[in-house]
C-alpha cells in the first residue's frame, strides 16, 4: 500500500512537470531551475541576469521559499515579473505548486523564467520541474568537497556556476578541487566561476544562458 | 490510509527517538544535534570542542552525510570516537539510523556526543533524534534573513550560534539583525558568534556547552 502511494504521489508530480514543460513549450519560454544551499547567493545571480539582459531578454522570476516573500519583492524593484511561492513545509518546490505559480506569471511577456528553489542541495535535486537547465550555485564558502557529498544534485544538473569567488583569499576553497568532484559526478557538467560583488565571470555565464535561451526559442 | 501509513513513520521515528533519550540517558552522555546548511561550518565547531575539551570530557561524534565518510575521517584524527551515517536519499538524520549507529560508539566511555546532521536547514528541524540540545549554525555569508525565510529550526534550536565571523568585513551581515529575527521565531534562543579561524566567541561558546552538559551528568 505504501508502495502504491509513493507511486502515486510520484505519478503526479511527473504529470505536472510534463503540464509545465508543454505549457512553456507553447509560449516559447526557457525555463532555469535554479539550486543551492541556502545563501549562496542564488537571488543575487538572478539580479544580475536581470540587469545584465535588460532589452534584450523578458526575464520573469518565480521564487520558492518555505517562508515570507522577501525574494519576490527584491525582484520586483528590477522591475521584472515575479511570483512568489512559499513551500510551507515543503523542503522544494513541489511541481504542482509551480504549476500553479506559473498563473501568475504573463508568459507571452517572458522569454526567460527562472525558477529560484528552496535553499536546499539535497530534495530539490530529486524533483524535476519541467525546466529547460538545472544550474547548482555553489559558493567558495560552503567548501569544495560538496559535490562528493550530496552528489545527485550536481549529478542531475547541467551548469555548475561557483559563487562568490571574491571571497577565495579568505577560505579555503580550492576551485580546481571541486571541478574535479563535480565532473567525476557528472563528466558533462558546464563550471562556470563568477563574483557578483566584481562581476568576474558573470559575462561569460549569462551570456551561455542566453544561448541556451536562444537556442529553444530562436 | 495515506494518513495511517503517515502516523505510523512518525510513531516509528518518536519510538526511536525515545530509545535514543533513554540510552542515553542511562549512560549519562549527553547529546547535542548540530543543524545547519551545507558548509556553515559544522565540522570545524566540533573540531574546535574536541580540541578545547581535551582531558576533561569525553567526546564521540556521530556524522551524519547523503554520502561519504569524509568527517567522520576528518573527526578521527582528533583521536575520539566516531562514526559516520550515510542517509543516501533521506535529507537528515533519520531517529532509527542514529539508534543503530549508537551501537558504533562505546557510550560507557562519552560524555558528550555530537552529532552532526546533514547539511539542510530544512528537514533535520522536523526530526527530533532524542538530543538534549538543539544547535543551528549560520553562516555570515549566508545572509542575515535566514531566520525568517527557515522559521522552524531557529523556533526548535536552544542555541543559535552564527559562525565565520571573521569573514563579516567582506559580506553583507547584520547581526544584530540576525537576531532580532531569531528571537521573533524563538525568543529564548541563546545566541553566540563565532570564528574558528581566529577564535573569536569560541571560549564562551564551548563553556556554555560544558555547563549544560555537566547539568545533565553532574
Amino acid at each position: 500500500m505504501k508502495v502504491d502511494i509513493e507511486r502515486e504521489i510520484q505519478q503526479s508530480a511527473e504529470d505536472s512537470a510534463r503540464r509545465i514543460r508543454e505549457l512553456l513549450a507553447a509560449r516559447k519560454v526557457f525555463a532555469v531551475n535554479l539550486i543551492s544551499s541556502p545563501g549562496s547567493g542564488k537571488t543575487t545571480l538572478i539580479e544580475a541576469a536581470i540587469d545584465a539582459m535588460r532589452g534584450k531578454k523578458r526575464i520573469a522570476v518565480i521564487e520558492g521559499d518555505i517562508e515570507t516573500d522577501i525574494d519576490a519583492a527584491r525582484i520586483r524593484k528590477h522591475g521584472v515579473q515575479a511570483h512568489q511561492i512559499n513551500t510551507r513545509s515543503s523542503c522544494h518546490i513541489q511541481p504542482f505548486l509551480l504549476l500553479a505559480a506559473l498563473d501568475h506569471i504573463d508568459l507571452d511577456k517572458t522569454d526567460l523564467l527562472f525558477v529560484e528553489n528552496v535553499g536546499n542541495l539535497v530534495c530539490p535535486a530529486e524533483v524535476p520541474l519541467g525546466e529547460d537547465v538545472r544550474i547548482v550555485a555553489l559558493s567558495v564558502t560552503e567548501g569544495d568537497e560538496k559535490p562528493l557529498k550530496y552528489p545527485l544534485v550536481f549529478k542531475t544538473s547541467d551548469l555548475l556556476v561557483i559563487t562568490k569567488t571574491d571571497l577565495l583569499p579568505h577560505v579555503k576553497f580550492d576551485p580546481d578541487r571541486v571541478k574535479i568532484a563535480a565532473r567525476a559526478v557528472n563528466p558533462g557538467i558546464e563550471i562556470f566561476e563568477i563574483s557578483a560583488v566584481t562581476g568576474y565571470g558573470l559575462p561569460a555565464f549569462l551570456r551561455r544562458i542566453e544561448t541556451l535561451c536562444d537556442r529553444k526559442n530562436g
